[in-house]
């Protein structure tokens, strides 16, 4: 079932230490088939190295094990309320890379300083709040995707424009149309993690990149009229 | 004479340049077999490349050479001392891991500012006072150990909870159940030193994560009802 | 067509991954002949790996596509105007590295402190002011070529000494008489901009390296009696 | 002529990229044979990865060459003033190692923040002054020699027991019983470097560490009753 789906899901977690984004089992990337209702996850605190596309985990979107021997990623709840939120995601990344979670530990937004940040997210990349302590004993990762989906919506962000969060005193999300570019925008949000924090240290002053700046660079990307790369 | 206590710590000490926690011979690994009150550590002064099961040096609980032709590690009197007040560890680790040193060096407490730290270490990693002039030269390593031990009893820090300490002006200690997972420890120390580090850079003013939220993390890993990874 | 300058162009384009100076595909390098008057640039977005000397575009100075299958670089119309303005260079790269970059987005100059900048650059990189919405909106590449052009007089900074600059909230670029030169001027920028900003963090007073250091590295290496390397 | 001194020379500079301590050709080791009284020593500006112990340079204590193709490195006249003065060390190391050279480019002696700093270098290590403009022009690399001997004496530094320098707005000079004693100080140098950075973002108020657990570091490597590593 899903052979395909799983080889890329497997096949995006692999990325995840090659790109230096993890420690240990510290990550987890899915992707969801919006025809049948499934999504496909990593098996919970199995090593990058022994995931096949057989240990993948099958869930449907109420959490159930479809298929498979594993447990599914203790943050699989998270994933399914920003799947059935967001129609228009097909994969989400999690990590607790080292810029990207400083900054969620500090309870700072990424503010946008350059092109490298507009090439890829529009504006800031939000930090939200702690969940509460009843939030937290409750349902601690399905709550977790309701105060994304529900900041997103108060904030009126596209999740489109900025496929990237910060969960307060933990780390970030990514997502994107696949598991692969969910993956690619884990490691954009790490690099103008890095640069946003050396930024200020260089200059405690700064100020965000112009709005036209901005604009510009990520409708060169994105737009209607894009002109980056191969059409 | 414990065949496979040497394979497993010899294979731990060679685990420490591996995940980029020491420089030149900076660090060393021990574990003990309770049943023979025994322990194996590393020789003194051996590059990590030329270590093997054998050149590994069994000493008892008085610190004498049971076995092995090599001196063994510098610190073993401060190994020493944790195992014999602390019945539930097996294995410990010591090294200038540059992160969780740079605190040691400054004398400060790393906090907890997220989950990172909190699925692994219940509340602050202490830094230790430095020892007296006296307590130097009576017995420096022995020294260590009993300063260690003293104040996680004064502190009324559980050392399974929190597997780490910083000596001041020296370095961190982690431990384990076994010498494997006291590797991991030291790993996650140098990593959520490193995000304790850069979390302060970018957010002067920030405040320690919630408790709530550190105990449902912790929890999640390690209490009775965890629920991360394969049973 | 320009078979060779081919080959050196899409080799200088695979030394940014090699020295660390990019992410994915944010960089590029190109050449030009200046007897036929055609500059050979990276393809837009294409993976490092991917590049050979066959799929190198090669535009006039107009930017028109000369030869090739590819779309050039969106930064084209940028080296183009660097090109046309100083006849003393024969290659250019941009990249976003991180912290030539960081300096970009803090919008300030990186200033010598001491002889490792000294050895190749001449004094401080200048960063120049973010371009007018009317001057994005307009001809954002050709622009910014112009004002790096502009300022460079306006500055008086003469571009064989100073073979660097940093486009506000952007990025760098750097050049030299060839390809190569140019990648390797990009490493240089990038060391001495980590350095500078570390340099800054130990001492937040620091000055300049003294003007007569300055000058006696330039001209070890580079002045009428250099006498570094070999003849 | 001098084949094994050659080829260690030649093993000791490949170390430097081995180790993070150069980019391009920014270093150099040279040693010298006490009983002939010459100095073998890199040539300028090659490559490491095209060092041979063939390609080396001896120089006479005068600076003249007495065998070899290339020119010797552009500092060979500094490493020529430390072995005329100190008749004690073996092994001379220059490099532009990034921590080291920011703490020179700021002007501050690197504090003694630890045991990883005691256990090689007795106290801080010094930042000279930089050259006067006479100093510079009349004799650039051999009064850097003697500013470092010079200081030395006045500030009753022993070279063995302190075996480092920082020369300001330039960088590090390491030494060492041998060359290959000289590279292993110059990564000491680096390593404590880095965490001296660190420990003092993370404290500004920080303090060296107590002179008594200097001693104590010190001497358990390098005093008469030494009782680290293998005798």
């Amino acid at each position: 079932m899903l052979e395909e789906l799983r080889e890329i899901v497997c096949k995006a977690n692999k990325e995840l230490p090659k790109y230096g984004l993890v420690t240990f089992t510290w990550g987890n990337v899915s992707a969801i088939d919006r025809e049948k209702k499934l999504v496909v996850i990593k098996p919970s605190g199995v090593e990058y190295d022994e995931l096949t596309p057989e240990n993948m985990v099958v869930v449907d979107l109420d959490g159930n094990i479809v298929e498979g021997n594993y447990r599914p990623s203790s943050d699989t709840a998270t994933h399914l309320e920003l799947y059935k939120a967001w129609d228009n995601i097909g994969g989400i990344v999690h990590t607790h890379s080292a810029y990207a979670t400083s900054w969620a530990q500090s309870g700072r937004d990424v503010p946008c300083y350059g092109t490298t940040h507009a090439d890829y997210i529009y504006g800031d990349v939000p930090c939200l709040r702690c969940l509460t302590e009843q939030e937290i004993n409750e349902a601690y990762e399905t709550n977790t995707g309701h105060l994304i989906v529900n900041e997103f919506a108060r904030l009126e962000k596209d999740p489109v424009a900025v496929p990237a969060v910060l969960c307060k005193n933990h780390g970030p999300f990514t997502w994107g149309k696949g598991a692969m570019e969910a993956v690619h925008n884990a490691v954009v949000l790490e690099e103008v993690s890095k640069m946003a924090y050396r930024t200020e240290q260089i200059n405690a002053q700064v100020a965000p990149a112009p709005q036209e700046l901005q604009k510009k660079h990520y409708e060169r990307k994105h737009g209607a009229n894009a002109y980056y790369g191969q059409k």
